[in-house]
C-alpha cells in the first residue's frame, strides 16, 4: 500500500500575462485532487503586462509529498511558463526574530498577539541594543539577547546577530522600532524578509524625528508605514500604512503617543500579511492579496 | 470565410463548493482562447459550503457569438456543476432609471459622475413625485417625468412608472432619496435591481428621521447605507456603508448636511459596483468583488 | 506669614445659557490670579438653552486652599447662576477598578497604558468572575479578586464587590468586557462612574452576540461603543465609538478578532476622556470636550 | 432717542499667553450686553507661550455701531494687551473668486454647495485660463472670465486678474485646481486669502504629477491637502487634509479618479472653515477652531 499525504499550500506566482495561466495552474491542481480554498489574481496594466496570483489549496490523499509536488509543478507548469514562484505551507510556522531598542509598544503588541494565538509564528529570539526590555521579553518565555552597538563594534555586533538568526532558524525579522540602520550586507542576506515600521506616512517625513517634523509642518494627519527594508533608507516596498487625525491641540508628545497606536496597528497588519503569505514584492512595490 | 467575434464578458457564478470549479471554468475559457482579465472568488465557511466567483475575460477571434458562447457554457460547465450564474458584457451600457423626490444631492452626484464619464451607464429618465428638480435634470438633457403620488393614486402612479421603465428599457433603478415606499409588486418585478440609499448606518436607525434619532441618541458617528430594496423595509442586502465622526457640537441640521456627503459617496460606490457587475446577492447578503 | 497654595483645577459647568457666564467665571479666576490653561464651551440650540463649559486653570500663590476655593466659587458664582458644577484636580489620581471576565484584550490594553504612564490613574484592584486572568493581573502587581457569580449568589457577589470598591476608595469602574449585567442597585450607586465597552456600533446590535448578528446582517462596517452604564441595557450615554471596514471575506471569527482591536481603542479613548475630566453627562448624552 | 444696533461678531485673537485674557475679553463683551455664542481657545506649549482665541458673540440693543465697537475694543482691550486681532461679521457675506483650469470637479463642488446655501458666500467671478468651463459656470449665473496665460503674457494676465478681483471686491480666492503658479506679487497682495487644493498628502509628493508619483512609490493611501498659498510652492500653512485607502489594484487613472473625491471634500471643508472665520494663521501653521 502506497503512502498518501495531505497538506495545504499557498502558491505565489509572478509571470508575464497571457491566456491560459489560471487554466494551467488550476488544471494542475485539480488533476491532483486539490481543492482551491482561496485565490486572488492581479493583472497589471497591459504596458507592464504582468500577472500575479496567490492560490491557497488543500490536497487530501496525495500520492506526492511536498517535495514531489513542487518538482512536478516546476516541471509541468512553472518552468514552461517562466514563472517566478514560491510555495509556503501554513503548517510550517514561520520563525520570527524581533529587533528592538528601548520603545516597547510595537514589541508588546507583537508578543501579545502571538500569545493570544492570533499571530501564528514561533519567536525564538528578541535582539536588543538595550537591556531595558529583558524582563518583559522573558516573561513571555522568549530568549532575550542583549547586543549593544557602537560605531566601533557594529560589524561585530551584526555578525553576532546573524549567527543568532542562523542558529535559531529565523525566517524573517521585524524591526519593532529598532533605532539602528542595518548594514547593507545584513539587508542583502534577507531580501523581502526584514519588516520595518517607520513612524510616519512615507514618503512624508522620511528619516529621523518624523513627529517633530510633522508638528513643525502643521499637518492635519499623522501616519505610520510598514515596509520591507532595502538599502535605500525608508525607500523599501510599502506593505501597509495608516493615519490618524490631529490638530493644533496636539503637542509633539501627543503626536508621539498617538503615533504609537498607529504604529502598533500598521505593523501588526503588515506582519500578519507576511505570515499569511499574502505579499508579493515586485520591484519596489508590493501586491498584498 | 467564417465570421469571428470579439467581446469582453463578466461571468458571475454561485454554486456548491467542490474541487475543480476554477479549473473547469478557466479551462473552458482557455480552450476558446480567452484571456482572463480579472478574477475573484470566495468560498464560504465549510458549514455553508458555497463558492462565488467573478471572472472578467476577453475573447479575440472567437468563432462563437455571445449567444453561442452562453449556450456552450451552460451546457458544458454551468449545468453539469449546477451553477447559478449570469453573464454581462461591459459594452452593453446598463440603462439606469433614477427616482427622486425633492432632495437634489444624490441626484446631482449621479448626474455629474455620469456626465464626466465616470459612471458608464445610460440614463433614459428621471422620475419624481415633485416638479422641483425638472430644470436641473433637463439641463443634462435627460427626460424628467413628474408623477405625483398620493395614497389614492399610488397604484396608478406606480403603473405609470413601470410603463415608463419598460418603454425605456431600464435595467435597474436607483432611489436617490425617493421618499416613497415602493409597493411589493414593483419590488418583486426588479429583484436585485433597485438600489436605495438609506440615511443611516443600518441597522441602526432604520425607518424615518434617522438623523433626528441619531442626535437624540447622542451617537459619535453617523452613517449611510446603500442596499438593494426588498419588501422588508430597510432590510435588503447591504452593498456599501460609511460613516463620519460627529460630536455634541453638531445640531440635527449639521447632521443632515454632513450626512448628505456620506450619502453621495456611499450611493456612488454602490452604483459603480452594481454597474461593473461586482455584486452577487446571496440570501440577504452581498458579495462585492 | 500666611500659607499659600498652588493647584491646577478642572471646572465642569452646566447651566441655563445667558449672557455673562464666561465673564463671571473668568473674572472670578482672574481675581485670584489664576491662569486659564484650556477652556471649551458649548451652547446648545436656543430651544434647549443650555450652556456647558470646561475650564482648566492653574493657581500659584493662592491664599485659599482647595476647600476655600470651592466654597468661594459656590457662593459667588455657581449658586447665584444656578450652576450644576464639579471640580477635579489632576494631582488627585483617580482610582480605577476593572471588572473583567475571561477576555483579556481590553484588560491588557488598560494595564499596559497604565504601566507606560499614559493612563494617569491608580488601579487598586481587578475583579473577575473567572480565575483565568489572575497571573496576568498579578504580573502588574495589581490585586486580583476572584468573585464567581451565579444566579443564586449574585446579590451576595455584588455586595462583596461593592465592599471591595469601598475599601479601596475606587472612583470609577471600567467593565472591560465583563460579561455580567450589574444590578440596578449597583448602577445607581455609581451614576456616570461605570464605563462599559459594548462590542458593536450602538444602537445597532444591542444585546448579546453582536458580531454574529453583524455577520448575519451582512454589514460592511463593524464597530464598538464605550458608554456609561445605566439601568437601561446598552442605552447609557455614549462616550466614544469607532468602526472598521469588513467584507464578505470576514468570518464571524474574523469579526471578533477585528472587533477586539476596535474595542481596545474605543475603550482607551473613553477612559482617557473620563480620567481627564473631559466628559459631562447631560440626560442620556455626553459632551466630550 | 438714541439709535441701537445689533450684530453678531467673530473675534479672532492671538497674543502672548498670560492670566486675565479671557476675563478681560469676556468682561468687555458682557459690559456691552453681548452673549457669547461660541468660544474656543488654545494655549501653546509654554516654550512658545502663545494664546489664540475665537469668540463668536451677539449684541442686541448696542449703543455702539460696529465701528465704535471695534475702536473701543482696540483701545480698552487689544492695544493694552498687545493683541494681534481681527473681527468679522457673518452678515457680511465674503466675496469668493474662483480660479480654475480645465478640471471641473472642485469647481462643481463649490458651485453646487454655494447654490444649495451651504456655502454662505457671494461668487462674483470665475477666472480660467481655458474656455472649457464657461457654460458650466454661466449656468449658475456667475460671470466667467477667460484669461489665457502664456510665459510671455503672464504679468499682463495677472494684472488683468487683479483688476477683476479689485473691481468685484473679492475677499479671498480659491484655486480650484488652477494649474498655474501665481507670481509672488499676486500672492503677497493676498496673504492668508488664497486657498489652494494640492492633490496629495503634503509634504509627500509636492510638485507636479503626485498621483503618478504615488503610484510609482506604491503607497497604500493617497490624499489631498488644502493650504494657504505662500511663495514657497506647496509649503503654505495647511488647513485641511484627508486620505483614502488604495491598493495594487488601482491604476494611475483610478488614483486620479479617487483623488478627485478627496480633493472635493478637503477643499470644501477648508473653504467652509475660512468662510466661518475659524482659521488663524500663525507662522506656517494654522489653528482651525
Amino acid at each position: 500500500m502506497k503512502a498518501t499525504y495531505q497538506f495545504t499550500g499557498r502558491l505565489l506566482i509572478c509571470c508575464a500575462d497571457r491566456p491560459g495561466i489560471v487554466a494551467r495552474v488550476s488544471q494542475f491542481l485539480y488533476a491532483l485532487g486539490a481543492n482551491i480554498l482561496d485565490a486572488s489574481q492581479h493583472s497589471t496594466d497591459p504596458r507592464e503586462g504582468l500577472f500575479f496570483m496567490r492560490m491557497e489549496f488543500h490536497l487530501e490523499n496525495s500520492t506526492s509529498d511536498r517535495h514531489a509536488f513542487e518538482a512536478s509543478f516546476a516541471e509541468s507548469v512553472a518552468n514552461p511558463m517562466q514563472m517566478d514562484w514560491r510555495i509556503d505551507y501554513p503548517d510550517h510556522r514561520k520563525r520570527m526574530g524581533i529587533f528592538v531598542s528601548a520603545y516597547d509598544h510595537c514589541l508588546q503588541e507583537l508578543l501579545w498577539r502571538w500569545r493570544s494565538g492570533e499571530l501564528k509564528v514561533d519567536i525564538p529570539l528578541v535582539i536588543s541594543n538595550h537591556e531595558s526590555l529583558r524582563a518583559e521579553v522573558e516573561s513571555f518565555d522568549i530568549p532575550f539577547h542583549y547586543l549593544p552597538v557602537t560605531k566601533e563594534n557594529k560589524a561585530e555586533q551584526e555578525a553576532q546577530a546573524l549567527a543568532l538568526l542562523a542558529n535559531t532558524g529565523i525566517d524573517f525579522i521585524v524591526l519593532a522600532r529598532y533605532m539602528q540602520i542595518l548594514s547593507p550586507t545584513v539587508v542583502e542576506r534577507m531580501p523581502g524578509r526584514i519588516i520595518n515600521i517607520h513612524h510616519s506616512f512615507l514618503p512624508a517625513f522620511a528619516g529621523a524625528r518624523p513627529y517633530l517634523n510633522a508638528y513643525t509642518r502643521g499637518v492635519k494627519l499623522i501616519g505610520a508605514t510598514a515596509h520591507y527594508v532595502t538599502n535605500e533608507l525608508d525607500e523599501g516596498p510599502i506593505i501597509e500604512q495608516d493615519v490618524a487625525r490631529v490638530s493644533h491641540r496636539h503637542s509633539v508628545e501627543d503626536l508621539v503617543m498617538l503615533g504609537k497606536d498607529i504604529e502598533r496597528q500598521v505593523l501588526t497588519r503588515a506582519v500578519k500579511a507576511h505570515v499569511d503569505d499574502r505579499v508579493i514584492v515586485h520591484g519596489n512595490k508590493t501586491i498584498v492579496f
